[in-house]
């Protein structure tokens, strides 16, 4: 069975010697020591890893069952919950007035990694809970916040957010879900709702449901969209739980993976609902928690990433199959380990590689965040904001493709369930589906956030590029990471140049290109984070580190990244620049 | 739920417009008219998408079921395949003596794509049986072949390879399971055998098992390994069938994938087995129908391509959502098709590229078995001795990648097994694992088949590519394949001096650009076959054919190929030279 241990170290090592974010000027930030962090990553590794994750292949093979009603996680998953909300950990990124510990963001994100590469099942019930916290703390009333937050941020009440219907996903306009609105200010909400992660679970007291229904008489299409709290238990003047709201699960969906989290189809009969925010503006207050969701799933990328890898290392260690072609390294055995074929070695490098790159550009996501919220710092806001397509486009295809590769390591074994490898390949899936399939990522970055504000954006991330490059053009330690980014960076700029020739005059001209943008773009941030990565390496070497090992390692790594992963970006230069007719040059029926 | 419909007219115009088999001086060829080929790929066509294919997510959902030693397919398979097998369908190409049709492979080939995309698992049952009968067929004695190939040929017995141990898998010659030599001639076959395909079932009267073994007191290592015949119920004289002989299933895998076919633990206690070919030359004996093995796993990349693509097209078709950016397509519906979209249209055209160039690979790789094994063409023989890891290692990746594409175009309900676009990834899974892992293929292809004769074949293809670039350098109309494909054939020459160069001081830095180098050459073939198959259509067109658009599609499609996946070459090759230091660098304790 697949085992996790958090990688504390290597998430340090991009807290501190990366991020350095014990001096960012950030409110909390402050906070963030490395004795301080290094705690807490000890902490969560411990019940990741201990408890959290044997719980995964249990998920997987029992699944969610509805009986009567009434829905049962798998063996084991309501205690695991337990102990992980009563330690703190579900509440650890939220607001102190709601019982939360008030830890900056970024922080959170190394818990939610770590719960995700555990069991990427059981973390959806938290997360989903601190997505719909985090829409009620943005919009909600006092009273509203009052009611639900507290026992939101112990997940004593867990969250769901409804907005998919069975004939809409993308194109939420089209939804059909009606709300009523009743003489004492409530709506009644009548609807169905499909592919609702945690929808109903007996994990917790209470549901609630966050959904998205049309007030009648509103506005056509998506401007007609606004948000509703329905909790599935009534809550009482005293925040005691009375009766039992018109909302319930109609069945459980039989899905490719996540087994462990109970995917509903919800029906809204009438149910009692609040407004969130503003009438008719649903769709503002789910976008302004966008960002942080989408980075989740980036998140999520990495995380079964990094579970798969750790997993094949072990087995390629451990299976000894052929001799080195150099000579047996383990000539008293039968066999050599896996380990030393080269071919497996690359497997594993573009896996380590990518995963360590990965976590260095979903924390330095998490700090602009932070530094958005926390400062109010515009640029940082609008860099995120441009990114986060990629982030998520770009992680989780690649993240996918890396419990591909791990799941390979194991040959025949990695096809047979009880392996465990082929969970992360179906696990990793979704998260290149949900929360905005990869497709809508590239339209939105190609087709929005690329020209949002002038295009200012954009223009600083090359900027924070080439100001790096320049600052360290000298440093003959970095140069082969130096000179692969100059080259990657170029591409992208090529590639940017094209759309806005080309796209003013056909707008498929650069819709052709967009998924092969968004990675081309991903493969930049990652190459920027490896040669940062490469700086603080270097640093900490010529500072003398009692650890030189660990460093030199990460050069090693990087290195790989830049020269077999960072070639990619000429490909993708190619495939935009050969333009919209290749793509669109067949009739429909032609297919 | 997914439906499938022949590509008659895709397969005829590979086998007649662009391998003009009809006019190949190979034996048996002359019988490929193209009314022969309509006729029965027509046929094929029928019992594959109304009979086989319905039975596709049947066969995922039931799975096989093991009870009091008995085996259990899952509802409607025995029937089909009685139905299959009594059309003649199973030796198609099977020897006419043994009661086959005598069909050249080729045209077996054309069935087994079918079969293979209506259902996966179930093709598995005969599929492997013609494995197994030209193991028979090849080395058998004239009584083997009297006694086993008629049942086999009708699939009333079906055949199995016994080669994998729980502890060894690509390195057979840890194996050990033994065969003592017994008076009679016979051996007592002893051991387990693990993921033996379609190892026990209900679907035909006898399984014949070939059995790879150890005989007691022969050489060390893969060299004293032996083959043995070890049919389920011993046959008597007459031919009926007698005793049941020492083999068992002990289990059945739970696997991620073609669920429909029984992969089982096999217990052998003191078998009955008879030598098949000469002892202590199993492997040897195994690898004269490698060939034949991979390319059929080749096919099968393609096969689950070719069925996800097409209810790709259907659901990009059908589901409505969003608008074309360039104005509403479908102004009184509430909103536009997918398939208006670029990213949408960018996908299904990597897709049917894919396939339609995998396609006339495979065919082009049966042709030249057949050229090889008819005609007994030495050049033939070398060429595809060395494209067989290509087509198996670059079909199977690429094919494995298009069905995780074809699932994406269905949004959430990709993830949701209801929809079955899950299946054709967890089946096509599989290609990537078995008859060789593709590492392996790489590992095959780089040090062994490279250098194979002198060098010699790699030339040869070279030569190919060459001829056919300077016979067309003055076609204008396909220009835009002719210079493309030139580039890629440069890439992949400079791959190869690299490895000349730097292997002889160094294997790990070949070893380590193998996968990269494998994909390589997969382009470059199928850019070759796209310039092949533009060549055939622009003839075509000349000869003013009475279906232009059949024929300028073909056009449009390639060259999406040439534009937009040729330009992965340089990647490739820019990782091939980046050597091995990147790879190799680290300690295993590193990772």
């Amino acid at each position: 069975m697949p085992t996790y241990t958090a990688p504390t170290k290597d998430m340090a090592f991009v807290l501190h010697d990366v991020l350095d974010v014990e001096n960012e000027k950030i409110p909390g930030y402050e906070e963030l020591t490395p004795d301080f962090t290094s705690a807490v990553l000890e902490e969560a590794g411990k019940i990741t890893g201990e408890v959290i994750a044997p719980l995964n292949v249990v998920g997987d093979k029992e699944g969610c069952k509805l009986e009567n009603g009434v829905v049962r996680t798998p063996t084991g998953f309501k205690a695991a919950f337990d102990q992980f909300r009563e330690g703190g950990w579900t509440g650890i990124a939220s607001d102190a007035d709601y019982g939360g510990q008030g830890m900056p963001y970024i922080l959170g994100m190394t818990v939610s990694e770590m719960v995700s590469s555990a069991n990427q099942a059981f973390g959806m019930y938290s997360g989903l809970t601190n997505g719909a916290y985090a829409a009620i703390h943005a919009h909600g009333t006092d009273e509203q916040k009052q009611t639900y937050l507290p026992k939101m941020v112990s997940c004593e009440w867990t969250g769901t957010m409804n907005l998919t219907e069975s004939h809409c996903g993308t194109d939420l306009g089209l939804m059909r879900t009606k709300a009523d609105p009743q003489d004492d200010g409530s709506y009644k909400i009548t609807g169905q709702k499909i592919f609702i992660s945690s929808g109903e679970h007996d994990m917790s007291d209470n549901i609630i449901h966050l959904v998205l229904a049309k007030i009648a008489g509103g506005p056509e299409g998506i401007k007609g969209v606004s948000l509703f709290i329905v909790p599935k238990f009534m809550v009482n003047e005293d925040g005691s739980l009375g009766d039992r709201n018109g909302v319930a699960v109609g069945s459980i969906e039989e899905k490719m993976g996540i087994h462990g989290n109970s995917t509903c189809v919800m029906n809204y009969d009438g149910a009692t609902g609040y407004l969130l925010g503003t009438e008719h503006r649903g769709m503002r207050a789910m976008f302004t928690m966008m960002n942080h969701a989408r980075l989740g799933v980036a998140m999520q990328g990495l995380s079964q990433a990094e579970a798969a890898y750790q997993n094949a290392v072990i087995y390629a260690k451990d299976r000894l199959q052929g001799r080195a072609v150099t000579g047996a390294e383990n000539p008293d055995g039968p066999a050599d380990p896996l380990i030393v074929h080269p071919d497996v070695r690359r497997s594993l490098m573009d896996q380590k590689s990518f995963v360590e790159g990965a976590r260095a550009f979903v924390y330095w996501g998490a700090m602009m965040i932070d530094k958005a919220e926390e400062t109010g710092d515009k640029d940082a806001d609008g860099l995120i904001s441009l990114l986060t397509p990629v982030l998520k486009g770009f992680l989780t295809d690649k993240g996918y493709d890396m419990t591909v590769q791990a799941q390979q390591i194991y040959g025949g074994h990695g096809y047979i369930e009880e392996w465990g490898m082929s969970q992360f390949t179906r696990d990793a899936r979704i998260a290149m589906i949900y929360e905005g399939a990869n497709g809508v990522q590239a339209l939105d970055l190609v087709g929005r956030k690329l020209a949002q504000d002038g295009g200012k954006h954009v223009m600083a991330f090359f900027d924070m590029v080439k100001t790096f490059i320049s600052e360290n053009k000298e440093d003959e330690a970095i140069a082969d990471f130096i000179t692969p980014l100059k080259q990657a960076s170029k591409d992208l700029q090529t590639a940017g140049m094209f759309f806005m020739q080309e796209g003013m005059k056909n707008p498929n001209a650069a819709l052709s290109g967009s998924s092969d943008f968004m990675h081309l773009f991903g493969h930049v941030c990652m190459g920027l984070m490896w040669a940062r990565m490469a700086k603080a390496a270097t640093s900490a070497l010529d500072a003398g580190t009692d650890d030189p090992d660990f460093y030199k390692n990460k050069l090693v790594t990087g290195r790989y990244y830049m020269q077999r992963q960072l070639p990619a970006t000429g490909m993708h230069l190619a495939r935009i620049q050969s333009g919209a007719e290749n793509v669109m040059g067949l009739d429909a029926e032609a297919f």
